[in-house]
């Protein structure tokens, strides 16, 4: 293992050592920030520690399950813990006033700006709960199914189901180890992989009326118009299954969504597969990202929009 | 460890006394079925021993990667394994003369009819594959990449990326062992979770733009005439996936997918979550099959056999 600070066994000896801790997550909270903060704060509460979870974001009903206990003043926090935390710009706005002031941050992001005065941050992880498993561990707190179900929360959002590439022999035993504990491992897969909102099933709709292929069906371009998001009522969130989705069509290398943001600005999602490079093509409009996903923002019409990314693809294409 | 009839380690011993084995998988093979043949059919090669996979179909193109030996007469058999199929009406009809004289069944099914003069059965496992990996390694093979790329394949399909309920502990366990041999498992979650071909894609659009809600958003109806499956060029297989679609839908507890078969013929799918028994709502209508999914053929018109199908719904919903 690879922590660059200290490691799992040193924060351990920290959070032993600790009481009255507040544990943070980022901002739009997903569910390794909730899960790592939640599989901590049940297993601090069982060494009898004052405990509990700040979020600038209200925390999504679908983690209603999962128990977890949100600070309202019930105690003065005396040591401050991120968890999945990469910055502390990723804190929001409400969480700010504790930016300075983190005494330890358990993370997995290999960007990890190492802000606090104590960093446990494995980069090579797919989950921050993976981690936190191992700090729990190594504080000698047995498992149960309140910690279980949040570590496998965490681990199994952002893993995608143990698809994501890395995913490890490590990750599948520490699976192991939660539904040991007694995680409830196929109401959190239905929850998470197997349902979706009627939002996102619109929206799929129609993005699929309008899918169309170019460059011998090497580019799938779908389209999201202001009127179909507004009669939706979609959240960012469910806008961003569906710019997965054109990248996931056996054959195409690049997937193109457009939406509209604005009367003439357009948010245009690049996902790519090993046969061309997002962020090369998203930078050619002033955007970037990463090497399979990335962005950028244009001015125009979804016509002239399209026209000015598909140039982009088709460069990418014939490199 | 349930074993109907011998044990895993007894089936080991059975193997490493035979050569000139043929392995049989049951007919539209599956990742399973497959994966599992696959398995031991590198196992067995690394041990000396001559070694062929049979099958009533040929082997669908995505499951090249795994380097299957298909018999062609090679050798002439000695020992035949069946592995992954519950009875020998499964084995099709080029296989059938195989049937009676099957030495060794590996198999995971509860249904399993114990045909084999040695049945090794786990009915508890989620997957044939990992009952094979407990006997490739009582056989004392150490495990390599192509094994593990065969024995991953049947596990991630048969436990859909360890969703399903009868994933365990030792599902995980086994997951991690054949990472750490070298499984592509990130090819291999790509290749059957993160693509689908443009024929599914297709149906999806069409089905979304026939989804209707009924009962208070409760049961959710696609409907697929035979023109768009036509159109389309849709296999049973691409429509199989759409059947899972409706129940999918937040707050749905009833998915029905109505597909045309001929003029005046369709076949209703559907699938219930734990507040509706798709066996009852099927019986309705002279079909059935299992607690939450279920079918049922039915003639009329695409309008009647939707009301045909929405008042046996209706009923089961009222219960």
């Amino acid at each position: 293992m690879i922590n660059n600070g200290i490691t799992a066994q040193q924060a351990a000896e920290n959070l032993l050592n600790a009481d009255n801790i507040l544990l943070l997550c980022h901002k739009n909270p997903d569910g390794d920030t909730l899960g790592s903060a939640g599989g901590l704060m049940f297993a601090l509460k069982k060494l009898g520690k004052m405990c509990a979870i700040c979020c600038n974001d209200a925390i999504p009903q679908k983690y209603d399950f999962l128990g977890l206990e949100v600070f309202d003043g019930q105690f003065i926090p005396d040591y401050i813990v991120a968890v999945d935390v990469a910055d502390t710009r990723l804190l929001g706005d409400k969480l700010a006033e504790y930016a300075d002031n983190i005494d330890l941050c358990i993370d997995h992001h290999p960007s990890n700006t190492e802000y606090a005065k104590m960093v446990c941050c494995d980069g090579a992880l797919p989950a921050a709960a993976q981690l936190v498993l191992q700090v729990v561990q190594a504080m000698g707190v047995e498992l149960d199914e309140n910690i279980a179900n949040c570590l496998y929360t965490g681990l199994m959002t952002d893993t995608g189901c143990f698809k994501y590439s890395a995913t490890t022999a490590a990750t599948h035993i520490a699976a192991s180890q939660l539904l040991e504990a007694g995680a409830w491992h196929d109401f959190i897969a239905n929850r998470f992989f197997m349902s979706k909102n009627r939002k996102t099933i619109a929206l799929e709709k129609h993005a699929l009326n309008t899918l169309e292929y170019y460059f011998e069906d090497r580019c799938a371009v779908v389209e999201l118009p202001l009127e179909v998001l507004r009669a939706v009522g979609a959240q960012p969130s469910d806008v961003e299954g569906i710019a997965a989705m054109p990248r996931t069509i056996e054959g195409v290398d690049v997937g193109i969504t457009i939406r509209q943001l604005s009367e003439s600005a357009y948010k245009v999602s690049i996902r790519t597969n090993e046969k061309a490079n997002a962020n090369e093509i998203a930078a050619g409009l002033g955007g970037g990202g990463h090497t399979k996903a990335a962005g950028c923002e244009v001015m125009g019409s979804m016509e002239s929009v399209k026209n000015a990314i598909l140039r982009e693809v088709e460069t990418a294409l014939c490199r």
